[in-house]
């Protein structure tokens, strides 16, 4: 390790440090800051990204990056990682990047107040900043990087992956929901209603279970906490994850799958390398690879049917009630439904990429100009239209459901289906590697799956790119045939 | 306002807002964190220290502080504050400014494990760490400004108080106590013992009576939190406090007078000019007279005869039981107890400076080198058997009881009785300016009060030096014979 490469380490190290603290004042922005204190936090995060950014772009970066010799695989990623987010700051000015944080804190609290009242007019004009700036920045971006302005922000969120990786598996998904989704519809009901558990489930009782599961999935509360908040989100630092979710105390499904997805996030942010901790090969390889961890605990582990067996009495335990509505096979037949609904988070498995679809063709629209805020509503519905066949009945229910755009994320929305994908993929990787997992879960146990997962994919931080990931750990790049596969096995036998 | 100046003020607006990012994580630390987040925190707030001290101290401020012009009093005291903030900034190097945060925080970390367990020895290496840095700052700072070493620590909390200006009130205090003190005992135990309400006082309860009584001293809760830890604080920033008290099932005194105490805290933050906010000028006017301000809302009025008056059947409605405990003048009896105790924070108004004497002593000893951290508890054990004539059964009632060395403050203790001096004389002339007051609080309003502490105190930022604030909220400066009067009305008559 020579001199610059260790005074690199240092500043990107204070750069992750900087970016933590920004990661818990975003935690508490959602799950404690009282509304007052929201203008404070815009600008509180506005000079947090302008530091880092400074610091990123000083002139002493590029020289050290000219000079710097790393050894051996890990810290010649750290030092290809450390290249690549130099190249993508110094094509920004840190004006541009203030500007955006300030914009995107601005546009988010507007629509917290906007989304309830279903009133897009009352938001338009800060989505109209926040798109003007993410135009710019991508229009940038796009100059240093060669890339296309959308691939450019895409770029940010999963490293490697381009629109044109999507298009193919997106069309061809398109393709397949056409003639799975009235398949399934029709051997759903054909099939007994599941019966609906009866509440009330009170909301303590739900944390302490939700809690409790988490825990059974590997994760460490001395380094974990679980709030609530609006939008739930895994947020926080790798040693100190901040997890949160939502209650109701009519329902327990949403809260405790939702807690479970979190700990998805959270178990991928714990295992990351620790001797790479606040370096970029350190950091988990992108959102893609982040959702199929959240997924694979959610989607593949939590709603098996071998887990399901193992959960149903828990469950009444804790609630009391008919025994058959916590029957595992009651319990896959509420939590597997398939429905054509207008909310992306409320959408199972096979119709979930069609809601992303859907962002994926409006937000490249929008980035490339040739779709205007000012439309965005009409888009929505027409889009979702032909994609589900059912039309938004008010924008609270379309394009002001979803935070993403209005804080500013542009190019993050494929990484959920990559990530749904993958997830499949490397849940079938699993299996195949650890004959007993199936079995664990069974038991209510997600050792063996945690153990493998540590090893293929959250141990190894970024040093492989999300495709060499994927092919490390199952074999093959991305291959959207074993989610397919999945769906079908699920929904269509 | 020229070039220069407004440069200064926009690089002060911006070091003020890192301010408020370590203020919103130690909020955090101390009220949310997950024990295993402690060490990714300590480096969070180092790097936060280390940039904000990097931006202070850079060329170019020196020259726009030459250069700088600033017109009225505000932005010419603004101007000062600055260029004394620079001048401070200037005589630390960064390495030192970064060491004293890593040293602090471990200590902090340490002590929180070693003071229930009254292990003075695990800790004690820590703490010679922070010492050590604390004495190579002292040294660093006297240099720069003329002040002794000691002095310059406690210009840091309260600017232009030194130890001489300490020393006599102090003493004066001493003679007083040692006459006044047996008398109020003696007095005290010729009334009938207090009445004990009966628990138990259920947490929800509390905490709702907690928030309901910070109201209508006038906290608004669209820019507040009110939160539980250990050691109770009000943190945060102007436009999001965050308080936090520490309940217990079987009393309901210590929660409910602490959440008042820190609601002075708040209140004071609140109520700071807002046209100046983030800038020197707009900042509370020194640790003492942010102290005046919690105590005159607890001890000068949340304890006077009228409001106990008023509080007595809200408290019965909210916790049933004997009425009779419950009467203003039974409240009175409890709460204005006189008792020889070890613990600062459980200590009455009598006893009270005797803490802050005893640990004004030892700090100063410890920063000059004329106590070893290793001779600590014994000095401690000495000295407050010489002051209330009590020795402590362990360190953990003894010099483990506080945060505040652990953390790296030293100097700042003085400012408790400086603040109960000022709070006295403060409400002095409140009552003579409002003769309505009393009779207010004895209808549970703090509305003229507040409205008097607004214009006196709150909206005045750091506009006046401390004897200045108070020679013209009082006529006079600084004089602890209002808080002698005090005490004489209300424990020796």
């Amino acid at each position: 390790m020579n001199d610059a490469y260790a005074r690199l380490k240092d500043r990107f190290a204070r750069i992750a440090t900087i970016g933590e603290c920004s990661a818990m004042l975003g935690w508490d922005a959602s799950a404690m800051m009282p509304p007052g204190g929201g203008a404070a936090r815009g600008e509180q995060l506005a000079v947090l990204a302008g530091v880092s950014h400074a610091m990123l772009v000083a002139p002493e970066v590029a020289e050290d990056l000219s000079a710097a010799a790393a050894e051996g695989p890990w810290d010649e990623a750290n030092l290809a990682l450390m290249r690549r987010a130099h190249r993508r700051a110094t094509a920004m000015s840190a004006d541009l990047v203030e500007a955006m944080e300030r914009a995107n804190s601005a546009c988010e609290k507007v629509w917290r107040e906007a989304r309830p009242q279903s009133n897009f007019a009352a938001v338009r004009p800060w989505l109209e900043d926040v798109v003007r700036l993410q135009r710019e920045m991508a229009s940038a971006l796009a100059s240093a990087t060669g890339l296309s302005p959308y691939d450019a922000l895409m770029d940010a969120y999963q490293p490697g992956i381009a629109a044109a990786d999507v298009e193919p598996v997106f069309a061809a998904y398109e393709s397949f929901l056409k003639e799975a989704l009235p398949r399934a519809e029709a051997i759903q009901a054909a099939r007994p209603a599941p019966l609906q558990p009866q509440g009330p489930f009170p909301t303590e009782v739900q944390r302490a279970l939700g809690r409790r599961l988490s825990e059974r999935a590997g994760l460490d509360y001395e380094h974990a906490r679980l709030d609530e908040s609006a939008h739930p989100f895994c947020g926080g630092t790798p040693t100190d994850v901040r997890l949160t979710t939502r209650y109701t105390p009519d329902a327990f499904g949403q809260a405790l799958l939702g807690i479970l997805h979190e700990t998805g996030h959270a178990l991928y942010e714990r295992g990351l390398p620790a001797p790479y901790a606040r370096q970029p090969v350190g950091e988990a390889a992108g959102m893609a690879a982040h959702e199929s961890q959240s997924l694979i605990i959610e989607m593949q582990a939590a709603r098996s049917d071998a887990f399901l067996t193992w959960l149903g009495p828990e469950l009444h335990a804790a609630f009391g009630g008919d025994a058959a509505a916590y029957s595992g096979a009651n319990l896959g037949r509420l939590w597997r439904r398939v429905e054509r609904g207008f909310i992306r988070t409320e959408a199972d498995e096979i119709t979930y990429p069609a809601h992303v679809i859907l962002r994926f063709r409006l937000e490249r629209a929008l980035i490339a100009g040739d779709l205007s805020v000012a439309d965005l509503p009409g888009a929505w519905a027409e889009g979702l239209h032909a994609l589900l066949g059912i039309t938004p009945p008010d924008d609270r229910r379309g394009c002001l459901q979803d935070i993403h755009w209005y804080d500013g994320n542009f190019g993050y929305f494929p990484s959920y289906t990559l990530g749904a994908m993958a997830a499949a993929q490397l849940m079938q990787a699993a299996r195949a590697a650890l004959p007993g997992m199936d079995g664990a879960l069974g038991q209510g146990d997600f050792t063996p799956l945690l153990g493998w997962l540590r090893t293929s994919v959250h141990g190894k931080g970024s040093l492989l790119g999300f495709q060499d990931l994927m092919t490390a750990a199952t074999g093959r790049p991305l291959d959207p045939s074993d989610f397919m596969d999945h769906l079908r096995a699920r929904y269509l036998s």
